[in-house]
């Protein structure tokens, strides 16, 4: 089954002590979207300038990524820049430019309003809900989000977790919205906002599944050299989605292995600046970390 | 086979936002043999004052942990005092007072000397080495640390990693030990400083072994209350010990099982000030969170 993804589409420029990385492809969406397309058909929906390079469209074709829902608007595409410091863990925002992003209204094509699989990359919780009011009946909704949403668009927040199976969110991200500083006690309070599913980021320490079977302690894949964090959560979530809407049976059985398929996606992505390890990899490397993962978890 | 155990016996006066508990049952020493005793014979090499509570004398003793080594000393027995904030993760020290400790210098009684198993909790290196002197060719050496060690005895600490088979440390002190912020890198580094195992601790986020059979990412138990994480390295550490000297096979067939085993019995220990959970605790409980884990980690 196909996957719908909603996110930015944007120009990264990354600067590390040893490495200046302009114009990267980034964003949200382009991130999950690529991590999905290992797994399933996606269907991307977001926006670019008409200063979008051309290598980048062709990028997401290759990934047979579905660009009927990715609006080509006059002006400049959204363009961010952060630095990282020598130890990858402190980023620095230098500039936000958002271009054709800041008027942005997520329009779905009407084959896209039936896919079965809808994930709501990490923008304004107001875009995710006007995806959300375009969909038929979907199957699996997850949605990821930010701090910065937690600050200024909270109210938007909340309701839209009433109308989601799924929210992923990082573990400093839990404590602020339930003011827990302990995940085991944050996680319940979550699911009573709305989603039965609650799958909390950590980084190099892994992820935590909260759901109907319990909880899941999922290990990150073991990495000697980060090169660039920037999208792993965005694809650690793409990931999941994109191995839930191939996998047959139900979300219950398949949101463990989705998750380790996340960890070891994302691994890849820290490997290389913004897409340009995870656009070089095979299904055959990813399996191979999936087996490695299960070996270094077994007791 | 028996674990020789050598560390702090230590009053702890432990202040919490809500409770205050003075003279609790404290140091490396107590925690780990407690944890230890669970699964094997333990003999406990320490000092303690001539006011030291004849009632924690019989908890060791509950515990059948044999107290020859145990020197009680005119004086005082080392008070270490504390205070935690409300998210237990920040503590300050208030108080600090040696005692019968300053002077200590650990005598091993002869029985002692043979035992297969010893665990050199976390003292000063100096004392550390004391003890493997006084040892005839035990089968598997553990040390553990802390960052004190580092900064004021890193000399004694680097020469006593070429006499140990495993170290024990947390994953500030491995940064601070390589210079390393990434732990797969800065594990090989300790490996070439001497020791075959290496236990990285990363209190709620588990721990990772690194050994002759490749890395083993551990998790932590899951706790939605942690009261009081005081020991909680020394209770790992200690029933790792405690575990391996009980099983049967080799190390490398048995130390996942072990560090899995340490974490339950460290979850324990973070449920009660001091050492007053722990030391109500049963095999079975233990069992039964050994096999939640295993549950939790599945996929």
């Amino acid at each position: 089954m196909s996957v719908l993804i909603v996110g930015s589409t944007a120009l990264d420029s990354i600067q590390t002590p040893n490495a200046h990385n302009p114009r990267l492809l980034g964003g949200s969406g382009s991130h999950a979207a690529v991590a999905a397309s290992f797994f399933s058909p996606v269907r991307l929906v977001g926006v670019v300038g008409d200063d979008f390079p051309k290598r980048y469209l062709q990028l997401y074709k290759r990934h047979r990524i579905d660009l009927e829902g990715l609006q080509v608007l006059p002006g400049k595409t959204f363009h961010w820049s952060g630095e990282y410091e020598a130890n990858m863990n402190n980023r620095r925002t230098l500039l936000t430019e958002l271009g054709v992003f800041e008027g942005f209204t997520p329009r779905l094509p009407r084959t896209h309003q039936t896919s079965p699989f809808v994930l709501l990359g990490n923008i304004a919780p107001g875009l995710q809900h006007h995806v959300l009011d375009q969909m038929h009946r979907p199957k699996f909704v997850a949605a990821d989000t930010m701090d910065l949403w937690l600050n200024v668009a909270l109210p938007d927040l909340l309701k839209l977790l009433k109308r989601i199976d799924a929210f992923v969110l990082n573990d400093s991200e839990a404590q602020q919205l339930t003011k827990e500083d302990n995940l085991f006690t944050a996680l319940p309070k979550i699911h009573k906002l709305g989603p039965r599913y609650v799958v909390i980021k950590k980084g190099s320490h892994g992820s935590i599944l909260s759901g109907p079977r319990g909880f899941f302690i999922c290990p990150a894949y073991p990495l000697r050299k980060v090169v660039d964090p920037t999208g792993a959560g965005d694809s650690f979530v793409g990931a999941i989605m994109g191995y839930l809407a191939a996998a047959k049976g139900s979300v219950d059985d398949n949101i463990r292995r989705a998750m380790i398929h996340g960890s070891v996606v994302a691994s890849f992505c820290c490997e290389g600046f913004g897409l340009t390890r995870i656009t070089r990899i095979t299904g055959a490397q990813i399996d191979q970390r999936v087996t490695e993962l299960s070996r270094l978890t077994k007791f």
